[in-house]
């Protein structure tokens, strides 16, 4: 049986799960582009590599999905984590900084399909101010707060140099903007009520050569030692 | 007093404490640049919002850092990390898909200066092959196996749809290469001795805007029912 009712808000939902959410909507997503229609906890969870009651903990923060034995309607539930996830409204995003990276987010297809719309772009450099990215006109970076004053916004990408990341920040605040996107490699202070999340792709390069190395070390230690 | 042994095999790291490693060592290597070379456990761990336990206790996994009372000196705390990554030597970096988030990623400074060498791009596209990127010509995706049989290659990263994603992640597999960097919208499954990291932009915007509309309804519910 699938449950109507709205989010849940009288319990904290922990980050692990709140991050698994968009793998759900992918998988199920998937399932939907490939007119499958129904599907097993057991079948669902081995696709993502977690265990069945990994799943249906998670899924029961939310409500009761699914019905015993008869698995669960891939559309039904595809909706409700859709609506979980807020996907059933649309998303005004600004881009601060229209360098190589702002203009790989200003032309990502997925993004305006998942209902994230591109609406302005700003930048300190003058030579690219006045240029069009993905149809944008690329305004001044003096010109944000008064935008702000007269569009909301819900997400701000922030793919600015790291020097110039923290007046922006707090002008994004001061203007209203809830949500800060960040991949500048700078650590921001989050203000109050504002909801951050950082990219960090230079860390997870990191990480994997991390990992890398370590599995190359066992293997040679394993070697030296004669056993496999 | 600083440990000078080598990468600790002989226990689990957690990923918790591998994926932090990264940010020592941009705050550290941030300190540096500015001068600092000395630090308490206190004030490093203040300025990264964890504890000074949880930072003890992570650096304690790879030997034993700092002196008691004196605080840790940058330098050479920055340098062990630095070893401990394995970022005091060079990667070298093939770039699968010649799009938008290829170029970006060809082109991002901080690669080289961290020790990641670009040195080849792979495309399907026949209107991209012969186009040269950040100095380097693109090839053909079918040349992919040939590259990999005459240069050592550490890291793939992979921008191609997801549709063209499963059969090249053999051929890099197959080809040596120890570890792939996806940023397709595929899951992939890696293949034994491969480690794999995923980025996914998508879920972390939709992570993001889920936790905005948290926010925004327990604001909501708490003003309908009166306290703050």
């Amino acid at each position: 049986m699938v449950n109507s009712s709205g989010v849940s808000v009288d319990k904290k939902i922990s980050m692990a799960v709140i991050q698994r959410l968009p793998r759900y909507y992918r998988y199920l997503g998937d399932l939907l582009d490939r007119d499958i229609t129904r599907i097993s906890s057991k079948e669902l969870s081995e696709r993502m590599g977690i265990t069945a009651s990994q799943m249906r903990q998670d899924l029961n923060n939310f409500g009761s999905f699914g019905q015993q034995g008869y698995g669960y309607s891939v559309e039904l539930l595809y909706g409700e984590i859709k609506r979980i996830l807020g996907l059933d409204r649309t998303y005004h995003l600004i881009i601060i900084g229209a360098g190589n990276f702002g203009q790989t987010l200003a032309n990502y297809r997925n993004f305006a399909e998942r209902g994230y719309v591109f609406r302005a772009m700003f930048d300190t450099n003058p030579a690219v101010i006045g240029t069009y990215v993905n149809g944008i006109e690329v305004r001044g970076i003096v010109h944000l707060e008064s935008y702000l004053a007269n569009n909301l916004v819900d997400v701000a990408a922030l793919t600015l140099p790291a020097d110039a990341v923290a007046s922006v920040v707090q002008t994004l605040s001061d203007g209203g903007v809830k949500g800060i996107w960040n991949f500048s490699n700078s650590e921001i202070k989050a203000p109050p009520n504002v909801v951050l999340e950082n990219v960090r792709l230079m860390d997870s390069l990191m990480t994997l050569t991390y990992r890398v190395n370590q599995e190359d070390i066992v293997c040679r230690l394993k070697a030296a030692e004669g056993y496999d």
